[in-house]
């Protein structure tokens, strides 16, 4: 679905090296806006890396608690311009959902009458109705030190550009099932929910999500929106994400890199039976 | 004004090393939502690091293009919630505007009958009255070789918890100027435009904006919002980026790694006299 001719763009650019200057053709992540728009009113103008926008789309629509199943989407198009240019236009109608745009916006301050805070945040989230992710998953140590070096090999265009995050679904065995690129973190998340949507194969609640940035807020939120049980990224989490994934229930890995990870929340999914009893004596888990 | 108790958060976790685990407390980066109200009606709520949040709100203000000046605010202030906990909403009263909360919203499509797309979306931002940056702004090449050095080295939290954007402010020297740090690169960003703000330093027509992420259109728009003339960053830029700092004139600097950069639009500004003169015969520049 992806055409390359859109993710990459080629532009001329001057290099400046060690005193020496040259001028040569450099490959540059696209990046253009996607309107989503909701029975012809606009939902949300996000900047995204063009491939798979549809996915994007209804990911965006899942993650965000809009809709909760695939029965929830009447139509999902992408608009063409009257012109013929390439259009960044998706237009959805929805059945079955009681969704008002107003709610996106009121998120946050409605949940809590203490006003906004990182408790109300995790509230809002909270009473979408989530489910807990899946509690008997696991999967070994091993296992996840090998992801980032799959998905390395399988990022098409961050290699181009260097300028691309992904995200990458794996099974316990460590097999890379999807992955999925964009100039946003959290696009990259919702690409992978909406393939999962349109795929059928939500809650995905017997894999592994490997994001190439941080795991924030709004990751942890996205991941659990889509059954998520196992978030692992290379870089930092942030304080509102460890809440968040101690509070639902979802494993939170960061710094995976080469033979070592840090475990911020719900620590078990990742540790062999031998680790589990060598806890300390005070028997506090994450 | 940051309270390091803010901007860092201690929690406890669980490392897994080469086969062997352990559990310690380690630094996270903080992250809380931010409201920023206009006459008591939310305008938006950011993900962001508590530290500096007047700064946000004020160069949030000046970078969307909702005030021009500080002539405008007529007060800013942190409202206090009344259980005593810590606020995270800016209260805001404007003058002399004309600005209406669905602007925000309108800016893409409204700009372009063609729609959304990387043209409306550049145009939307041109039709705010934008001045160009200084065009007699020169910085040396080996003083940009120096900033990324310069920023590790003042980077207090960063270095804690390996989870912060920054955004830095230098002048033509090297000399580093102010630096802002946060879970959100565009409000690092913001924060070094309400400092500019509320030290009456605005345009920033003399100064080099360093960002630790990508330059994404986003960031440039912000920069060019500030009247910076040259945004660098260690990473990658987008095409959408390129073309609005083409357009708008600003010089827009890449991969600043070590000594080599690359830089995608106006090199002039980053180019020694001996340089120019070796441009290619097509006499084509960026």
């Amino acid at each position: 679905m992806r055409g390359p001719e859109r993710s990459v763009e080629l532009t001329r650019v001057t290099e400046w090296e060690d005193g020496g200057v040259r001028w040569f053709q450099d490959a540059i992540a696209a990046e253009e806006p996607l309107e989503i728009r909701i029975a012809g009113t606009p939902l949300t103008v996000t900047m995204r890396t063009p491939g798979h926008d549809m996915e994007l789309a209804a990911g965006f629509l899942l993650t965000e608690g809009i809709i909760q199943s695939l029965d929830q989407i009447a139509d999902l198009r992408m608009l063409t311009p009257e012109n013929g240019s390439k259009s960044n236009v998706v237009e959805v109608e929805l059945k079955d959902t009681d969704f008002n745009a107003g709610d996106l916006q009121r998120n946050f301050s409605a949940a809590s009458s203490c006003g906004v805070c990182g408790k109300a945040s995790i509230n809002a989230i909270r009473v979408r109705g989530l489910q807990r992710p899946d509690g008997g998953f696991r999967v070994d140590p091993e296992v996840l030190c090998r992801l980032p070096e799959t998905l390395r090999s399988q990022q098409a265009v961050f290699s181009q550009t260097g300028g691309l995050h992904a995200a990458a679904l794996f099974d316990e065995t460590g097999q890379l099932i999807v992955v999925r690129e964009d100039i946003g973190r959290h696009n990259a998340v919702d690409k992978i929910a909406g393939w999962a949507l349109q795929e059928n194969k939500l809650p995905l609640s017997r894999y592994v999500l490997l994001v190439s940035g941080r795991g924030g807020f709004e990751i942890v939120q996205k991941a659990l929106a889509a059954g998520i049980p196992v978030l692992a990224s290379v870089s930092a989490p942030s304080s509102l994400a460890v809440k968040l994934a101690r509070e639902l229930g979802l494993t939170l890995v960061g710094f995976l890199r080469g033979r070592r990870f840090v475990i911020y929340a719900c620590d078990f999914r990742c540790l062999l039976a031998g680790h589990e009893t060598s806890m300390p004596s005070n028997g506090h888990t994450l």
